[in-house]
């Protein structure tokens, strides 16, 4: 009998905000893992706090990079395969052997989440489940009093790391849009908001839902806090034909 | 004292899928009110299950409409106008009398649901709390077994009731799309998707998450089933340039 692989989304940040199924899934675990910035404890895992069974096998994935690495670099791509199979072998020791997994993953899991790549290296082997969570851009919207989309509005969301041309002519587009990868981008997705003309409409979230949570009208802010690359994004409510 | 106004995402379907915080507010409130389609008992209601308390007040908010109606309706606008205004009045006559109300949104709030225009009228009188929820996207892709964005992928969420040309226009620019409001435009849709060269990558979602889920890749369907209009949606996933 093999093990199930379930893979958890934790959400944006606030314990409470846990699925009911993600905190019975967690539980009942007999091995929980998680990926883990280079020095810190890991997000998802910081989320689950006490939920996690005492019993329970820990396996920890620290990526091999300490700052993020554009997708398009050489290094980064073969580093970062290498890491994602290494952890997809711990994986399928564990899943081979009986036991049941439950990868945690902050936010939504397909939704921009590194369990993706291993759900793709174990998918067609192992039974499995993927528990959504909700997403960053919910929690920040919710947390910002944001009514964000309505009726036939378009939402577009957008990684900061597009340049400043295409974020703007992007940006012009759309009725919504979720600007994520906010971090050393900021000057220039502050630039492609001016260009569109959409700074008075944008507003800046830090820490969403999470202590030390802060929210900003785009147009009083300068600079985001130099500590707040990660959990940072930015939003332009739709609903311009409000009623 | 003013009672709290909290506006619970209820998920996409699965009761399973609350988050912890929801559960604990429903099972607390006093008064619980919800939207219902008319002859219908209101999915986020039924979501709820038995977790509302047995001696809570329940106001059930009956749309004034059978069919969706084009938010460009005058009809649509003045007569759904009213019936907020209405629905609004209610729950303000109980937050003034110090009783703290759970409004019940299927999905997430503030993504495409109607509890936002209960909330325009609102926020200013009394106090509030948003509760974000699982959205209907993330509930399907995950039922589909179905990675979504990774990278720098944009997302687009479109309603399927833009014509023709402008939905095949914007599906070339992304690269993943999530395509709401499927029901009679599903024809429309099928031919925009084909327009753009992306009938193989497409898949349709039915009841994502709920009892009769079907998941089709597009190119396998010609239409949906006639009675799944409103909890449909197709999904073309990102990661082209997947690792």
């Amino acid at each position: 009998m093999r093990g199930q692989l379930s893979i958890v989304g934790m959400g944006p940040g606030d314990p409470e905000l846990l699925t009911l199924k993600a905190a019975r899934v967690i539980a009942a675990a007999p091995c929980v893992a998680f990926f883990a910035k280079r020095g810190r404890m890991g997000h998802a895992r910081s989320i689950a706090g006490e939920r996690i069974g005492h019993d329970a096998e820990l396996l920890r994935f620290e990526y091999p990079f300490t700052t993020e690495l554009s997708v398009a670099d050489p290094r980064y791509l073969s580093d970062i395969g290498l890491f994602y199979e290494r952890c997809a072998g711990l994986l399928a020791e564990r899943l081979a052997g009986g036991t049941d997994v439950a990868l945690l993953c902050e936010g939504d899991p397909f939704f921009y989440g590194s369990a993706m790549y291993l759900f793709d290296r174990l998918r067609y082997e192992f039974p499995h489940q993927i528990i959504p969570g909700i997403t960053g851009m919910s929690g920040c919207w919710s947390a910002a009093d944001l009514p964000f989309t309505h009726g036939d509005d378009v939402l577009q969301v957008l990684p900061g790391t597009l340049d400043r041309q295409h974020l703007a002519a992007r940006l012009a587009l759309g009725d919504a849009a979720v600007i994520m990868k906010v971090g050393g981008n900021f000057p220039k997705i502050r630039a492609a908001l001016d260009d569109a003309g959409l700074i008075e409409r944008a507003v800046y979230v830090e820490y969403g839902t999470m202590p030390g949570e802060r929210i900003w009208p785009m147009s009083m802010i300068e600079h985001p806090a130099p500590d707040a690359p990660y959990f940072s994004m930015i939003l332009v409510p739709g609903r311009q034909g409000r009623r």
